[in-house]
C-alpha cells in the first residue's frame, strides 16, 4: 500500500510544501515547493493566500495524511503570534480536506533527516536530496517540508 | 443602506461571535453566540472547529464585513502562539466567504463601547447591551465580539 504524506513547514512570508509516496518502507518523492504570501497585502489576504495556495496543493496531489512542522518556540511573542496564524491557516487547509494532521517539533525533523536534532539548513536540505534521490536540493523552505514528511514516514517504517 | 457586521473574538477555547446591522448610524442587534471547541480534541481539529463554526454562522447571517479582535499581546510566547492559531482559523474562514476583515485592538475596542481603554468585562458587557438594547447581556465572548462590531461600525458613524 502505497501512502502519500504532505509535509509542511509554515510560514507568515513562505511556507514549504513536500509530498512524498512511501511504498513498502521505500520514501518515492512526489512533488515540492514553497506558497509565498504578498508582501503588501494586509495580513488578513496573506492568511488566505496559505490557506488557497495549501488547499491548491492538497487537491491537486491528493495525500493521505499531512505532517506540519511545530513553530519553533521563540522567546518573542509578537513573532510566536505572526507564526501562530500562517500555521492556523495551512492547517484548516489541510483538515478542510478531510486530512489527519500530525505535528513534529524542528528537533525531530531535523533528527529523522540528518540523525542530528542541532542540523543546520544546509545539512537538512543535503540529507533531504540524498534519501529522496533527488539531482538538485530543493529550496530551504521546501526541503524542510520534505524533512517533515520524512519524519513522519520514519514513525511507521523504523 | 444597512450594512452588516460580524465582529469576531477569537480564543483557542471559546470564539465569541456576533453580528449587528447599522443602519443611517443607527445599531440592530441581529445575532451573537460563541464557537467553543472540544477540549479533549487534538489541537489541529479544534483550529477546524472555529473555522467551520465561523463558517456557518457567516453563510447563516450573511455578513457585508468582518471585524476581528487583535490578539492581546502578552509576553508569554506559547499562549500567544496558540491565539494566533485560532485567529488565523477565524480570519481563513471569513476571508473565505469573500469578506473583507478589519483589526482592531482591544483598547480601541473597549474605547468604542465604554469610553475608557481600560474598561473591564463586566463594563463592557453592560455597555453592549445598552448601546444594543438587548434586554439581557449576552455571555461575556459574545459580548466582546459585539463590542468588535460595534467598534467598526463607529468608524464610520461619528
Amino acid at each position: 500500500m502505497v501512502e502519500r504524506i504532505i509535509g509542511i513547514d509554515p510560514g507568515s512570508r513562505i511556507t514549504g510544501y513536500g509530498l512524498i509516496d512511501v511504498d513498502r518502507g521505500q520514501l518515492h518523492f512526489v512533488a515540492c515547493g514553497v506558497v509565498k504570501t504578498t508582501p503588501k497585502y494586509p495580513f488578513p489576504n496573506r492568511l488566505n493566500e496559505i490557506f488557497e495556495g495549501i488547499n491548491e496543493v492538497v487537491q491537486l496531489h491528493d495525500p493521505g495524511v499531512a505532517a506540519v512542522e511545530d513553530v519553533f518556540m521563540s522567546t518573542n511573542a509578537r513573532s510566536a503570534l505572526k507564526l501562530g496564524h500562517a500555521r492556523g491557516a495551512a492547517v484548516v487547509a489541510v483538515m478542510q480536506n478531510g486530512l489527519a494532521v500530525h505535528d513534529y517539533s524542528p528537533r525531530a525533523v531535523k533528527q529523522a533527516v540528518a540523525g542530528y536534532g542541532q542540523a543546520d539548513k544546509v545539512q537538512v536540505q543535503h540529507m533531504v536530496r540524498v534519501l529522496l534521490g533527488l539531482s538538485g536540493a530543493p529550496s530551504s523552505d521546501a526541503a524542510d517540508a520534505l524533512a517533515v514528511a520524512i519524519c513522519h514516514a520514519n514513525q511507521f517504517t523504523i
